[in-house]
């Protein structure tokens, strides 16, 4: 191992730094595409800078910073995540992989070792659901999935995205330039939004895939007639086959997750009755269902008895399943399974306790998983709280994270040549 | 029998004509305390008068016409319902039973025959939920239950239940003499409101009690979690248990109300869960239940096990029942047994099918229960539809009631002298 060490000061300085450019009146708010959000990427460029990183926006909006390998013409290694936050959001959520980032290629920079591959640092565009109605921007244009719909995506204020992309420094008309061939391995570092490490004590997590979403969106259609007039016999309560669906989800996923077919969770958030009135049986029931899975085999199995339950709850309760409309349905993306095995013999040489993890939640690496090996770490935070002020992570942990990260890093520039395979 | 007739289309022609007095926007629509409702009352009283009735206000706000038993002091038999609406209501809740009434003494008026018993036809003042948030404010007063502390109820206007019972004719100060103790029996024609006689193709229903109504609140709550991020086996899902206890009102029900205990209605008809977002688990579900039962036994047995079926689903949760909280409880009100007898001989006697029927929803007839033998016949309604402009009575079926009444009335006069026994 190398005795190169992280500064978890000097890091967890940065994280604080970054974080009270908030909304004053919505701590931690710094929404993509806003003044704020400028201001944040301003004080990043100078981190960058300070670092010695050369820094450019590339055309899709993302903010690079870059440090020359010792070869001519040579491939890249990247780090990095976002530093945009939902509305009353945390301050570790991206915000921590971009700054540990900057730490790992900070320590490489002190050591005044060069790297074979050229190291690069990136904030990407709007990882989080942004006021144009899509998330992921900067990491779905590096992997050549922006396309020109997305750019006619309006904002509230009317704005449209492509325009917003320039205001941000990026350059709409040669978008294509954004995507990414020379990428030879790209690490992202996250905080958990769960509570697994936490629980089990565990220093970090090694993702193996990040999963599938799918969401469903059902509605059921009774009948609103007097609760206190309408035998039990006659009813078409819409209540009743909702009730009936959303236990069917727990005890569906809960079975499938118990039974080692890797990540499953399924959840009922979403839940409206009409006409929602103590006296009045349900005309109605729209519910929504998100389903996470990290085997693409288990989803498609899922959804085709979801349907079944749907239509039997609907049967019973003498109602009619009006929709059932698949909302969005991407599939699970597995991590570079050599990039894993790196991050996991990093961790334990440096002692620390790593299990392999499912991300739920979605990801900028896994659209860079497209165009490249792409892997990401896990760092405990505190009650699994995230996308919320109390959203919290120690300073020895986000330590802890950048450690795996640079001696990752390391090993993996020291695998093979920087060879670059133009696109 | 007796050979007079019931007047199929001048009846028809006075529920027509009351039903024109409406918000013409929102029709049918005559809200009690309105100026609407003092001009169908005007109507009404016109009406009254014209049958020879002797029209008063009692102390209550009711309008009461009266004709005279051929004794000097004599007991009353009183008929009667409401003519105030739901807003968007219908044109024969309420009314039905006040215009069948009027055309059972016009018809007995017009025979030239005097009863021994007094006769009164009344229109009890705001049956439905009124501006005040109370319902059956003339019944309620009539038999004693008009307390000192509702006079202090206000409409979102700022105006006191007192001063506008006052607006409508009473006479607050002397409410106590809106009590009766002379009523020998009272009979209310009402519209099913339900669809059990329409379906049986069956033309009385002959009530055999009005159900009692409980009202429960619940509150589970739980913890919002990431729905992608959080294991289903440490979730807090406060949807799941609401599910659970949905599931449970429904079994519980159906089954109680096929087990031959009366009427068994129990519905959630209100279902609301925070934070409803498609990728949180639920933190909170609110429901509530409604019950009506026809046995107070079965309503007592009911709210033990749905209480420990809401414990039983907060703990598979792992979630908190916070709030169980019975926001209202009456018991359930039997007709008068010999009433029933006389309205099941008079349906009998006219060729008309008839059979025993619970009242799922409240009326006057359950508050009048306490003073004084009281009774109800429904006819059948289109479809069950009530509260709603689409509530729709056949001319027949509205003669057909009549008749029963006109005929149970004869037979009661006809049964015992008209003593009267002062309260």
């Amino acid at each position: 191992m190398t005795n190169m060490r992280v500064n978890e000061e000097r890091l967890w300085a940065d994280v604080m730094a970054l974080a009270a450019i908030t909304d004053p009146a919505r701590p931690y708010t710094r929404r993509s595409f806003s003044p704020l959000f400028l201001e944040g990427r301003a004080w990043l460029r100078a981190r960058f800078e300070a670092a010695g990183l050369a820094c450019r926006i590339d055309t899709a909006g993302n903010l690079i910073g870059r440090r020359e390998g010792n070869a001519d013409r040579t491939r890249t290694i990247m780090l990095g995540s976002h530093s945009d936050t939902v509305p009353d959001g945390g301050r570790f959520d991206g915000i921590a992989g971009v700054l540990v980032g900057l730490e790992v290629l900070r320590v490489l920079a002190e050591s005044g070792q060069t790297l074979s591959h050229a190291l690069e640092l990136v904030d990407f565009l709007a990882e989080e659901p942004s006021e144009f109605g899509l998330s992921c921007i900067g990491s779905r244009a590096m992997s050549g999935r922006l396309t020109p719909l997305h750019l006619e995506y309006a904002a509230p204020w009317g704005e449209k995205l492509g325009p917003a992309i320039a205001r941000m420094g990026g350059t709409v008309a040669a978008l294509h330039e954004a995507r990414r061939g020379d990428i030879a391995a790209f690490f992202e570092l996250h905080i958990e939004q769960g509570v697994i490490l936490e629980q089990d004590a565990i220093e970090i997590g090694v993702v193996e895939a990040i999963a599938g979403i799918s969401r469903i969106e059902l509605l059921f259609t009774g009948r609103a007639d007097h609760a206190g007039t309408t035998p039990m016999g006659r009813r078409r309560d819409a209540a009743v086959a909702a009730a009936d669906l959303i236990g069917f989800v727990a005890r569906t996923a809960s079975a499938l997750a118990a039974s080692g077919q890797g990540h499953v969770a399924a959840t009922v958030g979403v839940i409206e009755i009409s006409p929602n009135a103590s006296n009045v049986v349900p005309r109605s029931a729209r519910l929504v269902v998100d389903l996470r899975v990290s085997q693409r085999a288990v989803a498609e199995a899922f959804l085709v008895s979801l349907r079944q339950a749907a239509e039997q709850a609907a049967d019973a309760a003498r109602v009619v399943l009006e929709r059932f409309e698949i909302l969005s349905d991407t599939p699970p993306t597995p991590c570079d399974a050599s990039l894993r095995k790196l991050l996991s013999q990093a961790a334990d040489g440096l002692g620390l306790s790593a299990i392999p993890i499912v991300s739920g939640a979605g990801h900028d690496a896994a659209h860079i998983a497209a165009v490249a090996p792409s892997s990401m770490i896990f760092i405990p935070c505190r009650d699994g709280r995230s996308h919320d002020p109390e959203e919290w992570a120690e300073p020895a942990a986000l330590a802890a994270g950048a450690a795996v990260m640079l001696h990752a890093v390391l090993a993996r520039d020291a695998q093979e040549p920087p060879l670059l395979i133009e696109d």
